[in-house]
């Protein structure tokens, strides 16, 4: 299986450690094997570090980024219910039509593709919908590199007896998350982002809170395969794991290594790492003549306009065929306007910044 | 990561060759990057040849089995149509329970678990049930081993207007499965029983027929993360493939590695192989004095019953950690009573069988 030599700079996957490599390749364990559900608990445990919480339902769904999502709302939501949801690009629309699809009534609160909610925005938009039950936004929008601030909304939502409900697919690893500190319900991540590990799974963690509203649930979840009654049994049964299906075993060995990985850097100063390229990738487009969206930019995903009569998908295909770097290219109404570069983990390296900048300088000539 | 050695020969997974370890351990690349793309159109034209089936929407689904089965069933039906789902095992009754998750009108045609539906039972309940859309039924019962044949269902069930949906999640790989010689209208399998991969991936199919009636649809799909009308933009996207999810890049390379193997093996070869080493299996368990489930049994799941007296899990504990021997327990009705011998893909060998023969006679001594 001839493959090309790539260096993963788009909105994800990133590149991923040999380390990571070298685990996904270990021989396959049952399921149900003593040592195989250790590993399992071991990175549950070492999610909950990553992210900042004690919730004791903390869990990699088995299933893509998008499947943590869906897992995250079938479960918080019942049809009937009314949620609110930010959207202020593609992933919290998604969440929107996730939503409908299991019978919820949906506020949208709407800013365009790049900006960010301010608390009072967000207060305001709950008093006008004092019967919602959720209020669900994108910590790190992939689709923008808007980078939402958190910090008292669920004091405010708590306030009103409503839940929180976070996306942080593109900051978990990379930025600070505090499930805990900023008092977040549910939140779901994906393992191809800054943990640097292949997709295919998706963390997922849910408060005491939000495990009581979904234990006192009237209607059985939509969906049976992230019905988390029956996966809690699996992934948090004591003496006796309830067979619910097989999780992709070797995924798993591959973030277990993933997460060894974070905790040894240290997750502080993995964030800076992090913080320390995009000042240096930041510094290096503006100064030929590069402009980001505007408002706050994310680390990990840095959205940058295309000049005017650029060819934005040319550069992306001579970027990927001349130097082996992948940049992405935008989604929705920013499509053909934008290119994505992503700083994720292992990616986010000095040697990389400086490629993917001296890559696009030869590019724009 | 220290791991004990195992050969697994329970319900799945089973064994992991080596050639597909080390192509899950490829560096990964983008999802959109062209080499990847090819690679998963092989997969699918891979599966296809397997599925003997010239079905274009043909590919592996981003979950385990489960998900497989929830993305055919969230698909061919909607809110308010009936189906007949068969129940003779935990698969069947799991169908049914997700399709009333959909909103369906289910009818159960139930058997006691371990036996098989005849054409005429099933005739005699679709003319009970004219208006039933499908009828859906599982070719190998992965909880007791039944067996199920298939040729002559599709043929009366297209005389009344109805779609057949087959499960074979564990025949695929070792057990004749001819989906366009048997007309069957959607499938699904997993990749850790006869394709001897990690579990992780849901390798489905839809006829042309099924396509039609999806397409058809007065309802959006409930499931956002199992929509086929999004999944086809990428699968089958011709020169452009539309994002929906980012699917497991190294669990691909590793089916694509899984499947090279069973077409160099060959698949009449493959099916053979596992005849030989359940007739070999059969004849050493009958010989200890263990009997099977009543009826016809799978090659590749043999169910056997726990003799009087004797300890079900100490066995399978002595057998795991003396021996490193997998083998599977009963579900359900079948808790505590039988013991699940595997032979699927990689670990129905003749080394195998001799040894699982071999550990048995001594932890029943």
């Amino acid at each position: 299986m001839a493959l090309p030599e790539r260096i993963l700079m788009g909105p994800g996957p990133s590149t991923v450690p040999d380390r990571v490599r070298r685990a996904m390749a270990a021989p396959t364990l049952g399921h149900l094997d003593p040592r195989f559900v250790e590993l399992l608990d071991e990175t549950s445990s070492m999610l909950r570090e990553l992210f900042r919480t004690s919730n004791e339902l903390t869990f990699p769904v088995s299933a893509t980024g998008m499947g943590g999502m869906e897992c995250v709302v079938a479960n918080l939501l019942e049809p009937g219910d009314q949620a609110l949801v930010c959207i202020n690009g593609l992933f919290g629309g998604r969440m929107a039509d996730m939503m409908e699809r299991y019978g919820v009534t949906v506020h949208r609160l709407e800013k365009p593709w790049g900006e960010v909610f301010t608390v009072e925005e967000i207060e305001a938009e709950v008093h006008r919908h004092p019967k919602a039950k959720v209020l669900a936004i994108v910590h790190a929008e992939t689709s923008t590199g808007a980078h939402q601030p958190l910090e008292g909304v669920a004091k405010m939502l708590h306030e009103e007896g409503m839940l929180l409900l976070v996306d942080v697919v593109t900051s978990l690893g990379g930025h600070e998350v505090d499930l805990d500190g900023w008092y977040i319900d549910a939140a779901y991540s994906a393992t191809q982002k800054c943990l640097s590990c292949p997709p295919g799974l998706a963390p997922v963690s849910f408060s005491p809170a939000a495990v009581e509203v979904m234990e006192r649930r009237k209607s059985t979840v939509g969906s049976w395969y992230f019905d988390i009654g029956m996966l809690a049994k699996y992934y948090q049964g004591r003496s006796q794991r309830a067979y619910h299906h097989t999780p992709p075993v070797n995924s798993i060995y591959g973030l277990h290594e993933g997460l060894r990985i974070i905790l040894e850097e240290g997750i502080d100063a993995r964030i800076e790492r992090h913080a320390k390229m995009h000042r240096r990738l930041r510094a290096g487009l503006e100064e030929i003549g590069l402009d980001y969206l505007p408002e706050q930019s994310l680390h990990t995903l840095n959205c940058v306009l295309v000049p005017k009569g650029v060819d934005e998908s040319g550069v992306r295909a001579t970027m990927l065929d001349t130097y082996g770097v992948e940049i992405g290219g935008g989604l929705g109404p920013l499509a053909g306007k934008v290119w994505r570069i992503g700083l994720m983990g292992h990616s986010a390296t000095q040697a990389n910044v400086d490629l993917v900048l001296a890559a696009l300088v030869d590019c724009l000539e």
